[in-house]
C-alpha cells in the first residue's frame, strides 16, 4: 500500500490522508511528490493504467484500488480495519462526527483560502474577512459541542483520537500559524492535537522541508 | 426518522439525501421547508436543542442524532442497514465509488455554479466556462470508467443502483436541463437514472412546485 502526498508544510489534505493511514495501523509506503514536475507526470500516467485519479493529492494506491480523496481513503481503510477505529461507537456521537467530517470536507472555503496551512510559519493576519470569522466561530462551536456531549473519555473531539480529529488537525495548525485566539477548552484540544505523536512526526518533517510555495505564503 | 429538505426543483443536495433514505428502505417522514422563512427558524431552534446543524438542507433527524450533510446521511444510513446496500461489494469497485462520491461532494464548483439544478426547465446555455467544460469532461470520464470496469451487472455506474448514482443523479438532471450533448454510453446511463422509479417520483413533484427562485433561473 502506497500513500502519495504533497509537501508536508502546505498540503493539509495530505496530512489528513497520512493520519488516516497511521490510524489504520496498516503498513504503508510514503511517497512525497513535487506536484507538477516530471515525477508527478510519470506517476499519473502509471496510476491512469489502474484508475483515473483527479490529479490531486493525497492518493492511496493499493493494488487494483486507487483512492484519490482523503475522506474516501479514510473510509476505504475503515472498511479494511473496522469502523470503530475511526468512528465513535455511540450512534448519536457517530452521526455528529460524520456530519462534522463531511462539513470539513466540503466547507470552510473562506478559511481555507485566507489561511492556507503553513506549519512552520507564524503570522499575525492584519485582516480577516467576515466569512472567515464565521468559519472560525462555526468550527469552535462544533468543537465545543463535540467535547461537551461526547468527549468524556479523552482529550480529543469524541474522546479518543479518530476521524473528526484527523479532519480538523490541519485547522489546529492554522489556528497556531495565524495566532487565532481561542477559548480555554479549544486551547486544551489544540494542545492535545499538537502533542500527538503523529502530529509531532509530521510537523517535524514540515519544519525541515526547504521547498517554498509563494502562493501559500500569505502577506501581512 | 425525519428528512428535512428544500425545494425539489432546485435543491440538488436534498435530492441526494432523499434518494439515500429511499435506498435505505427505512421508513421516514419528509418535511419540505421554505428556507429562510419562519418555519425554518423555528425548526433550526428546535434542532439546535439536539445538535448544531449548519443551517443547510438536507438534514436527517433521528431521535438524538441530527445529521446535516448528505454524504454523512448516507453513511449514517449505511451504518444502520449495512454497507452493501449503498456500496459495491468488490473492493476495487468500492474504492472507486468512494472516491467518485467524495469528488462530487467537494468538487465541480464551476459546474454547480453555472448550471444550478432546475428540473422543470430546458435551457440552451449560450456560453459555458472552460472550467465547467473541464468538470463535464471529468464526470463523463469517471462515468465511462465506472461503467466499463465495474458496471456489468446492470445499467447503473457500478451495475446496481447505489451511492455513486445517488450522488451523480442531480448531474444527470443538469445535463438534461442544459442540453449537454453526451456520448451514447452516457445517454444510456442518464436514461436509466431518469426512468428510475424514485427519480420519476421526485421530478414529478418538482414539476408541480410553484415556487420560483430567481437566482437559480439562469439567463440565456
Amino acid at each position: 500500500m502506497k500513500l502519495i502526498i504533497g509537501n508536508k508544510n502546505y498540503s493539509s489534505w495530505s496530512l489528513r490522508g497520512w493520519l488516516a493511514v497511521k490510524q489504520s495501523g496498516l503498513h504503508f509506503d510514503e511517497l512525497t511528490v513535487p506536484i507538477m514536475g516530471e515525477e508527478w507526470d510519470r506517476l499519473k500516467h502509471d496510476m491512469g493504467e489502474v484508475q483515473p485519479s483527479s490529479g490531486k493529492v493525497p492518493i492511496l494506491w493499493d493494488g487494483e484500488a486507487v483512492v484519490w480523496d482523503s475522506l474516501a481513503i479514510m473510509e476505504y481503510l475503515a472498511d479494511k480495519v473496522g469502523r470503530d477505529r475511526f468512528w465513535p461507537k455511540n450512534e448519536a456521537a457517530r452521526a455528529m462526527a460524520r456530519a462534522m467530517v463531511a462539513e470539513m470536507h466540503s466547507g470552510y472555503q473562506s478559511l481555507r483560502k485566507e489561511m492556507p496551512m503553513n506549519i512552520r510559519r507564524r503570522v499575525q493576519l492584519a485582516d480577516v474577512s467576515d466569512q472567515t470569522k464565521h468559519d472560525i466561530v462555526r468550527i469552535l462551536t462544533l468543537w465545543a459541542e463535540a467535547r461537551a456531549r461526547h468527549g468524556n473519555s479523552g482529550p480529543y473531539l469524541f474522546g479518543t483520537f479518530g476521524a473528526a480529529d484527523i479532519f480538523y488537525a490541519p485547522v489546529v495548525t492554522r489556528f497556531v500559524t495565524y495566532g487565532i485566539g481561542v477559548p480555554g477548552f479549544a486551547e486544551a484540544y489544540m494542545d492535545a492535537i499538537t502533542e500527538h505523536e503523529w502530529m509531532r512526526e509530521w510537523t517535524g518533517a514540515a519544519e525541515e522541508e526547504q521547498w517554498v510555495i509563494e502562493q501559500y505564503e500569505v502577506a501581512v
